[in-house]
This record gives C-alpha cells, sequence and structure tokens, in this order.
C-alpha cells in the first residue's frame, strides 16, 4: 500500500488578505506591495492581493485599488476578494481578472459575517458571477465554516457539498473549501475532500486550514490523499477570522511547503526567499510571528 | 479507499522521564510523585516513571528509586530506563518489573550519548535482555536516532531495521522506535513503520516523535495508517534531548490525545485530568508548557 500522495501541489498565499485583514495595526501600503512582491518572487504563483470590503469595516483593505494597481502582473493569478456586488462594481475597475467570492455554510456565521443569511449570499452572488463568467474573469468560491462553524458546532457534509454545488453551478473555477476555526479533525479532512473531489472532478478544488489546533498540517497531509493538490496558506502564519472567535493563524506557508517538500511533493517555493517575505512585514505586525519554520530559521535569514 | 485507522490506540507516558530528564532545575521528588500518580489518574497505563542513570550525569534522576518505590502499583506498566549494566543492577534491586534500554542506530550518536558504538551497546545488551527476560522482566528497546542523527545526517531505513531485528532476537518485549531529532517526514513515517509492522508481527511495536519541525502529529497520523497503535508521547510536551542538539519536546500528550479522540480512536486517556497532571508539574519547570491543547484550555481546569 502506498499513501497515493500528488507529485505536484500548488500554494495559494493569502497572507496579504486573509491574513493582514486580521491585524490591528494598519500596515503601510508600500510594506505590502513589498510583501506581495517578495512573494511573488519566492515563487508563489497564485496570490490573494486584497479585499473590496468596506474601509469601515476593514480599515487595513482600505488601500485595495493602489494594492491592485501596483501589484498585478502577468505572471502570476492575481486575486482580489469581494464579498458583494458593491466590492464586485469596485473590482472591475481594475486589470484584475479573478475574483474570490465567500460564503459560510453555516447560516449564523454568514449571518454574523456579512449580515446575509446562506441563502440570501447565494441568491445575489449566482447572476454576480454569471457576469464574470461572460468577462472572462477566473471565479474562485470561497466557502467558510465547511467543516464546523463557531455558533452552529458542527457542519454536516452534506451542506457543505450541495454549497460547493451551487457554486459550480453558479460557474466557479475554483473551490477553496475551508475549516475557518481550525476545529477539523484529519479524517474529516480526508472524508469530505474524498467526496469533493469525486462530485466535483472539473473544478479546482483547493483546501484552507487554519491551525488552531495544530491539526492543519494532518489535515493537509490527509487532503493530500483524498488528492487535494491546492492549498491556501498565509507567509508567517498570519490570519485568523475576526467573525470566528478564538481561530488562530492560517497554516503557514512556509511550514506547509517544508513539509510538502521534504515529502518530496514540489510547491515551486524557495523557502528562503520566502523568509525574506516574512521579514518585510514582520516589523508591522502586532503579534510575534508563530510558524515553526519561521522560529527555527529567522536568524540565518539575510 | 478508507484510511484504515486503529480503533484504539495505546498511550507510553514519557513525561516523567524523558521529558523531566531534559529540565535544568531539580524538580522536587514529591512533585514527580504526585505527577506520575496523577498521570495514571488520567488513564495512563504504561508510564515511564524515572532512569536509573548516573545522578552524576543526570542529577535530575537522581531519586530514581524513591520514585520507584512509591510509585510502582499493579494497575499499570511502570517502565524504568537502564543505560547499562549499571543502571540493571539498580533496577533489579526494586520492585519494577519493566525495564528500557535505549541504542542509538547512529554510531556517532550513540558515541556521543552512552560513550559507546552502537556494536559495543548491543553487545553489552543482549546478554542483559536474555536475563532480564528469564526473570520475568518486560523489555522494552528504546530505537534512538531511527530516521536522522544530528552528527549524521539521514539514518537508512535498513539499519534501522537490522537493530530493531537484534532486540528482538535478544528477546525484546516492545520496540520503540524514535524520531530523536523531530526530523522524520510523514512518508518516511510511514514506510518505517509500514516495513517494521511486517517484519516483527509478534513485537509491541511504539512510535516516538518529537515536535521539533512541527510534524509529530502528522507523522502519527502516517503511522497510524502503518499500522502502528502504541505512541511515547509527554504530558505537556515535556522533554528534549540533551545530546541532540535543538530537539524539541515530544509530541505532547494531550495534542496526540486531542488529535486521536477527535478521530474517534479510543486512548483511554481524560483530558481534563491530564491537564491537572500538568499543572502539577508547571510551576517548577524552566521553560512554559507549549501544548497547544494546554494553551487552548489551561484557565478552564481546576
Amino acid at each position: 500500500m502506498t499513501l497515493g500522495l500528488p507529485k505536484k501541489v500548488t500554494i495559494i498565499e493569502v497572507g496579504p488578505r486573509d491574513g493582514l485583514q486580521n491585524e490591528k495595526s494598519f500596515v503601510p501600503t508600500e510594506v505590502k506591495k513589498e510583501f506581495i512582491k517578495s512573494l511573488k518572487n519566492a515563487g508563489l504563483t497564485e496570490v490573494e492581493l486584497t479585499s473590496f470590503v468596506s474601509p469601515k469595516w476593514v480599515p487595513q483593505m482600505g488601500d485595495a485599488a493602489e494594492i491592485v494597481a501596483d501589484c498585478l502582473d502577468g505572471d502570476t493569478r492575481d486575486i482580489v476578494l469581494a464579498p458583494n456586488r458593491k466590492g464586485i462594481d469596485r473590482v472591475v475597475m481594475t486589470d484584475c481578472k479573478a475574483v474570490a467570492v465567500f460564503v459560510g455554510v453555516s447560516n449564523t456565521f454568514n449571518k454574523k459575517n456579512i449580515n446575509k443569511t446562506t441563502l440570501e449570499s447565494m441568491a445575489e452572488l449566482k447572476p454576480i458571477i454569471g457576469e464574470l463568467k461572460e468577462k472572462g474573469y477566473f471565479v474562485r468560491a470561497c466557502i467558510s465554516t465547511a467543516f464546523y462553524c463557531p455558533y452552529e458546532g458542527e457542519v454536516k457534509p452534506e451542506d457543505a457539498v450541495e454549497l460547493c454545488r451551487q457554486f459550480v453551478e453558479a460557474g466557479a473555477d475554483e473551490l477553496s473549501v475551508a475549516d475557518t476555526i481550525g476545529m477539523a479533525a484529519p479524517h474529516e479532512s480526508y472524508e469530505l475532500f474524498s467526496r469533493l473531489k469525486t462530485e466535483f472532478p472539473n473544478t479546482l478544488l483547493t483546501a484552507h486550514f487554519h491551525d488552531t489546533r495544530k491539526m492543519a498540517l494532518t489535515n493537509i497531509f490527509a487532503a493530500l490523499q483524498a488528492g487535494v493538490d491546492r492549498f491556501d496558506t498565509s507567509a508567517g502564519g498570519l490570519g485568523g477570522c475576526p467573525f470566528a472567535p478564538g481561530a488562530a493563524g492560517n497554516a503557514a506557508t512556509e511550514d506547509v511547503v517544508y513539509m510538502l517538500e521534504r515529502i518530496g511533493i514540489e510547491t515551486n517555493v524557495d523557502l528562503e526567499k520566502l523568509m525574506q517575505a516574512v521579514k518585510i512585514v514582520q516589523p508591522h505586525l502586532s503579534r510575534p510571528i508563530e510558524s515553526t519554520y519561521f522560529r527555527l530559521n529567522a536568524e540565518t535569514v539575510k
């Protein structure tokens, strides 16, 4: 018996968006730009640049237009997140051609997050996705609370699968399925992703884990065995979720890349250069970098 | 396809020995006793109590005889470690009926650790194991640096298997195979333990991981898939290795138990009581408890 692991994995870097949006202190726009450019320089080919959310609710993302104007290039898939029609209207003013939208499987979570039920969110998003696809956009559907909800507890896999189906039918190119509060256990990762792989063989499937209970790497290892070869991670383990109490950072890009490369799975990411990227943003953060790889190697990086 | 995980796992608690032996400040004997008793009270059925090493080299273990005299009972497998003939002679003066001996697969490591080559160690240990078995002892063989050595680098799986074979032939009841410096990647865990399971189907096989590079839980998950159902762990993640530069603590019992129970694998360990045990020893340690479960739950434990 072998473990049936993929030979190559794509890392979707979410630090500049999912990571920084949870930072209390505003990270200067110039620092963000340098951070993003150095992430790309480290070999990351798909990057969530920023989010077109209301600057009133998330002031950290108030410089979204400027970030996009300066950081877009032809070599990487540069993704911006937009929560609603208003955000999408701002995205289409830019040259960005990849948009992430998001919905929580849990109704309560969705309601607390964007003040809509899951049903209301989907009713708004379906026509938007249709329009975006007509205009040639890449659409990434982020499914949050796919395993557990901080308010409702366990989420039924059926409900996660059903929400994914709606996105696929609406035309989404990618499903990014998240354990938003870092609570999934590895057998749950394996089971849900096995099912999604079977149900949606023609859609890019990405797993998104938070490390709250230290199981992110194990969940990734389980998802690899389910055939997943795309993972959202965040340089430095930045992140958390303002609407998910107790959620720790995303799985750290460097810890994930280190493990994958050690297994012999190609990631295209240069760990030394990635550490340089983390060092650019580190002085501007309100908390220490907690990734293991950074702790062990930061001192040796110039 | 399913993951093929066991239904039940035995945790061998090594905190009082492998954990405390690396503590700089002497933990009072009474505290150790209370720690051990509370670990047993939490449901741990196999515990490494202490080590009959030279008190000159490891003063922390100078109270070994007193610990054994007070902590032995009929309900748990109480194990003491002895590095050589001298240590064994002290063990047989006690009522303890389970002995752990150890050898490093890596020659350099063994030499730096106990000033003998691997070959010299085995030449001394083989007749000792024979004698112990004749007297009815349970013999646990601890194989260190089974994956990587801090001095020699990669260790050949063949060499680890061969050393295990010598122990099995000498009569050992258990092989505890260790990633001493916390460097193994999960595919290596899976491969070596699959092989050992096949080679030695009639010997208890235990996996021992350190969390230096954050892969301990993933390595355990991989070993479970290889059929391993016994794991050495240390309450509070205590430990490291004085002769293995950079080695972090053992996989923390609470993090491992939490993951296993979440997967639905029975461990017999009560996490709340385990946290009480960690709180007994915590004030006497020179460093903070780093386990994730403790950080998340310590405040709610009385």
